[in-house]
């Protein structure tokens, strides 16, 4: 880098530099700043709001919510860095575009519109790009949104490897009159929903990235979920909060809310729906399914009377044919999340502290 | 990269696929394709609209305007990936900020809020990003834009170098009632504006990267324009066409207008302000000062009756002291950009093929 002193930015001496983020020793950013998970908070509240300074808004959450005339909209962002860029079930363009209509969704908008902005590595074969824009248009159309703006910017491949591509996208939705979806909206007593199957994305990745096979072949589950989250609505259920979760797995989602609501909650493990392919693959490697990234699935959080009807809209729709209730929120453990395991115990559900699977989105 | 039987996405053949991109041989991206010139323009219309398909608006602009309610609002997205991140000037920082502040101001708007998106490689030390968000909440103050919604993602390290960091924003602006302003308004006889020297933020890139000197130090005119913009209209006059000709330059921004408004412009090169250290860059690399990256200056095009009113109003301001008329739009060379030279000739002002200077934005 090169340090000129006609910058107009103040140099930090980065010898003598206090490092703001206590998880780690390293002054420097390690893959695990990039996992949804504690280390990734951190990051954002203590180095980018403190940096961002009055500029920033009071919470940089994965979507905003503004008032624009008498309408009030929902802007999402977010880059897709995936490794390999396609997978058993998709590809980086489906998943960019779906990725972003969830976030949207998931504060109870209509998604209308994205942008759309690539990075590409010198050397990245044509053939590979239009593939990657094809995903992208149809899973647009998929969706009901349109692609309006975008940019491009080419970067030197220094690797010398296959090029590599990145995709972000921007989206703006449209938010109901009354909608009043959000993470601190979680009561004691509330029900927790899930979707379906948890766990797939991380391991379809994952199982392709490192040539492991686990019995069947696990496919990807990106889709949109504007449509689940619409039928989940339309039955005027309370819905208190809603989260796809994608880094950081269903533990990093439910920890979010319960945090933001101060209540704690209470899962029942048996409940959980989790494929036996992805429970193998997670044994052999480790992992905790409630940890492995999803990218169409959701959690909600639902009024206690409103559970049933919610989940009858769910599981008539596509997106929710596996939908589960899985746990409640309680007064017990505020802001933790427990699960009774099989064996007649508990454990607690931790947030994930950096990245178990790097480059899974 | 991984093929599976189970990706969603139809896979090319890509020894037999069929490359829709007539000016170059090569089937992969050349860092020509990130140039914002010709070669960009080619791979959004014969590869990324066509992959798009119905899900594409009809046309994908530096900024989309859209009906929300009864307000209609400016959207736009732009990477940065310049190389270094810090120049004399400025920085990647203030660079990704005022970019997308400039894109919506061009369409008129008044720019409210930007969200911002990190990919950050692993190892980059945390001080660095600590001053690269600093000088983001700085510039977002001087713009007047709230940072409302982020993402962060980290990409492995596979070069072994330094960390790079890349940097999205894309930002929401409200379009007053009755604003008309767009590339196709311009009519023969308008005039054609500069806000001031141009040339500046590229030469001052490439001095720092390439350890040049010239003289004097160049820096960026990296700034936003919104507050510019804003007194330029207050003055009620016709302004047709605004445009900041940052990669391509002033050559691509002027090409741009007159094709889509399907108008000649005639230029006096000697009118055309460039300060002698650009020049003497310039002569030295072979470089032609209109093809050279600005971030703080725009082309506007204006009913002719009303360019002095527009030039006294940007010369009052900050942003527009050095501000110029250089030319007019004419009937003779439809869609052709032509500058009578110092010699009593004339030249054609191209519309760049490629990329003069790779990661200047």
């Amino acid at each position: 880098m090169t340090e000129t002193a006609a910058s107009s930015v103040p140099i930090p001496d980065a010898a003598n530099w206090a490092c703001p983020l206590p998880l780690r020793d390293s002054p420097n950013i390690v893959m695990g700043h990039g996992g949804g998970g504690a280390m990734t908070a951190e990051l954002i509240d203590l180095l980018f709001l403190p940096a961002f300074g009055a500029a920033a808004a009071a919470e940089m959450g994965d979507s905003a919510v503004l008032a624009i005339g008498d309408s009030r909209i929902a802007f999402s962002t977010d880059s897709f860095v995936v490794k390999p860029m396609f997978f058993p079930g998709g590809c980086i363009g489906d998943l960019a575009v779906n990725g972003t209509v969830n976030d949207l969704a998931m504060a109870g908008a209509t998604p209308l519109v994205l942008s759309t902005a690539f990075i590409l590595q010198e050397g990245t074969p044509l053939s590979v790009i239009e593939r990657i824009a094809d995903a992208m248009g149809r899973a647009a159309e998929a969706a009901g949104v349109k692609l309006v703006t975008g940019d491009t910017k080419v970067i030197d491949n220094t690797s010398g490897g296959p090029g590599d591509v990145y995709v972000n996208t921007t989206g703006i939705g449209l938010v109901p009159d009354g909608m009043d979806i959000g993470p601190a909206r979680a009561r004691v007593g509330d029900a927790v929903l899930v979707s379906g199957d948890i766990g797939v994305h991380g391991v379809a990745v994952l199982s392709c990235r490192e040539g492991l096979e686990f019995g069947t072949t696990v496919a990807s589950d990106t889709a949109p979920l504007n449509g689940l989250v619409e039928a989940m609505i339309a039955t005027g259920a309370d819905i208190r909060a809603l989260r796809d979760p994608t880094r950081g797995g269903m533990a990093a989602s439910l920890n979010e809310i319960a945090k933001a609501s101060g209540v704690g909650m209470h899962l029942v493990e048996a409940d959980v729906p989790v494929p036996q392919s992805v429970k193998d693959a997670c044994g052999l490697l480790g992992l905790d399914p409630f940890q492995v990234a999803n990218e169409g699935k959701l959690v909600a959080i639902v009024a206690p009377g409103d559970a049933d009807r919610v989940l009858d809209a769910m599981r008539a729709h596509p997106q929710g044919v596996g939908a589960r209730l899985i746990g409640r929120c309680v007064s017990d453990h505020p802001t933790m999340v427990v699960a009774a395991t099989g064996l007649g115990g508990t454990r607690v559900v931790d947030m994930p502290i950096g990245e178990q699977l790097p480059r899974i989105c």
